[in-house]
């Protein structure tokens, strides 16, 4: 095993559930004894907090594009500096809430900014730390809006009715980034029960990244 | 006469004179009936100046570089939407005490972020807004430094004295970006009167820039 831990994030739409399935992989984890740090950007880090608050001010309605993701690059540099690369460094799995490619599909695809435009401050703020391997959980637009709708857990908001458009622009964006690093890449069917999906994420971790705890894994199994 | 304005930018080391020029070519433009907007980032941007204050937070003691020249881009960005955009699509010459320049010799020379680094992130923030015309005050850091030193308008800081290497990569990374930009920067030879100084910037302007003004001007004078 290297002594460097490894860096999986999790992305996906609106529904998607991300969620449910990073706590589920978290219990996962935890029953296999597999040391994690769960994380999402600004992550409890000071400096990414205050930035966090500078973009979510609701005064600040004049915001332009590239100023929010500029300051989003920021938050993301320091959340990386400060909480990530020490646990890496450490040895430390580390699971990762939304990352580089939310910025490229959302902002760089949807919000039409350009994704190289987006990938090359995002290049700048990670400085060659990209993650060893990314979920993407698919779903349809219409699909993962109507979880939401349906779900107690929290409201439906604007931004996920007001322009089913958007939210397809999105996707489509992931669907670019997926093929574009197969390598890294995992897209998983999220349109499934959450045990389905679980299941076809520990598959691709036990065959990947935890190939390493193959045996204290089967160990444990018997 | 093009309906948009023209943009000009002044950079220099510490000590270099660029106040006291900015504020003679103020008097220069308002005695030839010249109608011009000086500003500098933050620039009174609501947006802007809660960036600056992330930046300049001293209890921020752990801040990355690489977040901190981040956040100059998107204070920048900011700054140039608000302000400067509008103010030359009226028309309006604008003058900017420091821009893009003082990021590439100050964070990507100097600090050693690097110049293609630190360009790629206020190429984004910028996007192809660059000066018409760049005037750099060029200074040997100590000449800078005694300046300041000798006089009564502000105390040396600590950054001002305790590195005097520091300084010299600055102005290093200057002599860099004017070789580069042979068309755009201006360099003048800052160790002298500020009358001379004046003497040469005008001497510029009136061949380059404000030759559209050429006959208001000689009509002034006459």
């Amino acid at each position: 095993m290297n002594a460097k831990g490894n860096f999986i994030t999790f992305e996906g739409g609106e529904g998607s559930g991300k969620t449910t399935i990073i706590s589920r992989l978290s219990t996962y984890f935890d029953d296999h004894s597999i040391p994690y740090m769960l994380t999402r950007e600004p992550g409890g880090i000071t400096i990414a907090e205050k930035i966090r608050e500078v973009i979510l001010d609701t005064r600040h309605t004049e915001m332009d594009a590239r100023t929010e993701a500029l300051l989003y690059a920021a938050a993301r540099r320091q959340h990386l500096v400060e909480k990530v690369r020490p646990a890496l460094d450490a040895g430390t799995l580390v699971l990762c809430d939304r990352f580089v490619d939310s910025s490229l599909a959302y902002q760089g695809y949807a919000r039409g900014l350009g994704m190289d435009e987006v990938w090359s401050i995002n290049q700048f703020a990670i400085d060659s730390l990209m993650p060893d391997v990314t979920f993407y959980l698919d779903i349809k637009p219409e699909v993962g809006l109507s979880r939401i709708a349906a779900s107690q857990e929290r409201e439906v908001n604007r931004l996920d009715m007001e322009n089913i458009e958007f939210h397809h622009k999105v996707r489509e964006g992931y669907h670019i980034i997926a093929a574009e690093y197969p390598e890294r890449v995992i897209m998983i069917n999220a349109d499934q029960s959450p045990s389905q999906v679980m299941n076809d994420i520990v598959c691709e971790l036990e065959k990947g990244i935890l190939k390493d705890f193959g045996a204290s894994l089967s160990n444990k199994s018997k």
